[in-house]
């Protein structure tokens, strides 16, 4: 096996594109892992369009990083004139990192009025529970059973979607995600409530302090889930009661992408003690953010130290800050939902035509389109999703597949995506199915 | 108290710096700790002088991160060509990642063949740890009793130099530095080696497997112990016989700093397991790195699935292969070591004229001038030394402190750093050092 190809497939491909598969298996080694069967080798970006080297075009329906579109003029001109100016760290004063975190701060509830930046959604999970067990004395974490939150050590611990390889803390408890495709008339919230009241019971009787509670706010590992928007309520209300922090993870569905508010949690009509976002802050270039409460960042700040190198560096938040005008200035959020909608609205016609989507779900530009062996059992059918992603990526439409059994099409694009480019995704789509039917 | 200031000194500041540090406290808290008494505000930098908004200009004799000179032009325009191109991820085919990985490794000794990337050093210590824990099943990890080695949950636990309120990990044990300084005769390596054999007897003994043995290559955060090169002989031989991983940390002395090798570790002619690197890897971009023997990334790699978004991104990899360039064509490793000697021996002047400064060391462009209150009894006087360092940023000249007892010069520039450049260090600290007398 090089790099996860066998002999026959990776003969199987062209001789530039196996060269460079054994290279990166020489120099990288093997957990340097390809999507696709046959990998997208690619050389140049635009909007939402990546190209090969021979010029051949992708739709991009997947990545969540270049949120505002591949390489958007006014974030890269903001890169470029930031870095030929000044780009040092924050133990200087500077008027930049100051005006970002007012307005940053500005898209958020009352209460949530702290910041403090790294440079990855990995660093700002790693960083928002070390706050959490820091203000709570605890060291008991709660995650959905198919969570993705990160690759530090302290981040793969709650990191079930890793794989079984990789073991979870041992203060960590799981709970089943509000699946709500397979609810059978339960409340999920409800359920998700008692869930987790369970593992702080649990917890409790073993002389373990609970700290925190975190969840990605649209489950993107865990399936993808949207609706009905409020369904964090009842969990929310439980962990004020119970003394124990919920940490929201925004790295996915943050800035805008669910359509209706800039951050996810806010479509449940909750407020959270601490949010972690980073993935398209910075449209590529690596920052992330921790908010919080001031009573959290207060009782940490006062008595630890923690200063990360590049974390809001010059660059850096000059490339979020123009992230944040081309949101506003050109609707991107109201984007998300017209197009999200209209995507809905087409997958849900396929469905009635291809009985093996069991159901199409998610919020703004953050859908999931369900496979399952047939409609009456919902069993999940993992492997003709694997099979459409492979297969879409023949016909150059990037997307990849989510949920415990990776039976879940996950459809990320960047923002910009339009009614044209939709209209490209879902013919694709149906031509597959019909042809896979 | 706001940021680590008092209503007094506060009160005495500038009115447009007060009202910075009063944004900052609101807005970051007071996790986000200010250099110098009185804050540095800069706006512009470029090559070894950064600069404030009235146009005045300060000596970099500190930064480490902009490397090759801040706003290296070479750089700023790889960054701003590729920004505008192509930005995104490693699950796509690309060349520019396996042309720098080669680049990369090249200047590591024979075994030492494979390179995962991360964003930031703290990330790739976590990954080292993570690495070796796997790869030895074992949990115990050996440290110097002041290190600093990262941020993120795990690294932070075998950070002693964080502070006593951030407690060391379970599994951690700490050995002294190797303080030649005050060796009183003996063989530091020896002495540490002996240490280290002691710690890894201590894990044994009570069924904890050591994992790995972690050092700055220039002992950074310890007071700075560079020579005599060849002192990491001894603890290098026994962790190999003993099973023992050596983790070299070259966050720090990496690419050139020292101004004989590329890496620290190569002055003391050993062969780590693993290396981690940072900080100047990208000249502010932010990209670090682990570079292993393909043993210990296989086993890791076949089992682990890690996947860090940003790390080694186009523009991330374009930025460090530029620095590469530069490193090269300015011949900056042989200016590093010029300047860095004529530093030396400036120091060792002013060390005849001045009793408190006890010892002058270092290697290349990272020395240290410790503090001490009489040269007899070699007490460290870290008071004296943060007079010094204030009193040199009140003369524009920007360094910082370093050591347990923080009264050792941290004298770290950026590599262009030229006699002219020492000159107007040496004087102002000659200056500096008149008056407190």
């Amino acid at each position: 096996m090089v790099n996860g190809f066998d002999a026959a497939r990776l003969g199987s491909l062209p001789e530039r594109e196996r060269k460079l598969i054994e290279r990166r298996q020489a120099l990288l080694g093997p957990s340097y892992r390809l999507f696709y069967e046959t990998p997208v080798h690619v050389t140049r970006a635009e909007g939402v369009w990546l190209y090969g080297p021979d010029g051949e075009a992708y739709l991009d329906a997947y990545n969540n990083v270049p949120s505002v579109g591949h390489c958007h003029p006014h974030v890269t001109q903001a890169i470029a004139r930031q870095a030929a100016e000044l780009n040092t760290h924050t133990r200087y004063l500077g008027e930049q990192i100051l005006d970002y975190s007012e307005r940053l701060l500005a898209t958020f509830p009352a209460g949530l009025d702290r910041v403090m930046y790294t440079c990855t959604g990995s660093e700002a999970v790693d960083l928002a529970l070390r706050l959490a067990r820091y203000y709570t004395g605890g060291t008991g974490i709660i995650i959905t059973e198919n969570a993705y939150h990160g690759v530090t050590t302290s981040a793969a611990e709650i990191s079930p979607s890793l794989g079984s390889n990789m073991p979870l803390g041992q203060h960590v408890l799981t709970v089943s995600a509000p699946d709500t495709y397979r609810a059978e008339g339960r409340d999920v919230g409800v359920a998700l409530a008692e869930d987790v009241a369970n593992a702080i019971a649990h917890f409790r009787r073993r002389g373990i302090t609970p700290a925190a509670f975190i969840a990605d706010g649209i489950f993107s590992t865990d399936g993808i889930f949207a609706d009905p928007a409020g369904f964090l309520k009842p969990v929310a209300g439980l962990l004020k009661d119970e003394g124990v922090l919920y940490i929201a993870d925004e790295v996915q569905p943050g800035f805008g992408r669910l359509g209706s508010h800039m951050w996810g949690f806010m479509r449940h009509g909750i407020t959270p003690d601490i949010v972690v976002m980073g993935k398209p802050m910075g449209n590529g270039m690596p920052i992330a953010a921790v908010v919080m409460t001031s009573e959290i960042q207060e009782r940490f700040g006062q008595d630890i130290r923690y200063f990360n190198t590049f974390g809001a560096n010059n660059v850096s938040i000059a490339a979020a800050s123009a992230v944040l005008d081309v949101i506003e200035t050109e609707g991107l959020m109201q984007n998300a939902r017209a197009t999200g909608d209209y995507m809905l609205e087409g997958m849900r016609k396929l469905q009635e035509k291809f009985p093996v989507i069991g159901d199409v779900r998610g919020a703004g530009l953050f859908l999931g389109l369900e496979f399952v062996t047939d409609p009456a059992s919902r069993t999940a059918d993992g492997a003709l999703a694997l099979k459409v992603v492979n297969a879409l990526r023949d016909r150059r439409v990037l997307i990849s597949a989510s949920g415990g059994q990776g039976n879940v099409l996950k459809i990320r694009p960047p923002l910009p995506f339009t009614r044209d480019n939709a209209d490209v995704f879902l013919g694709a789509l149906e031509d597959v199915l019909s042809e896979i039917d």
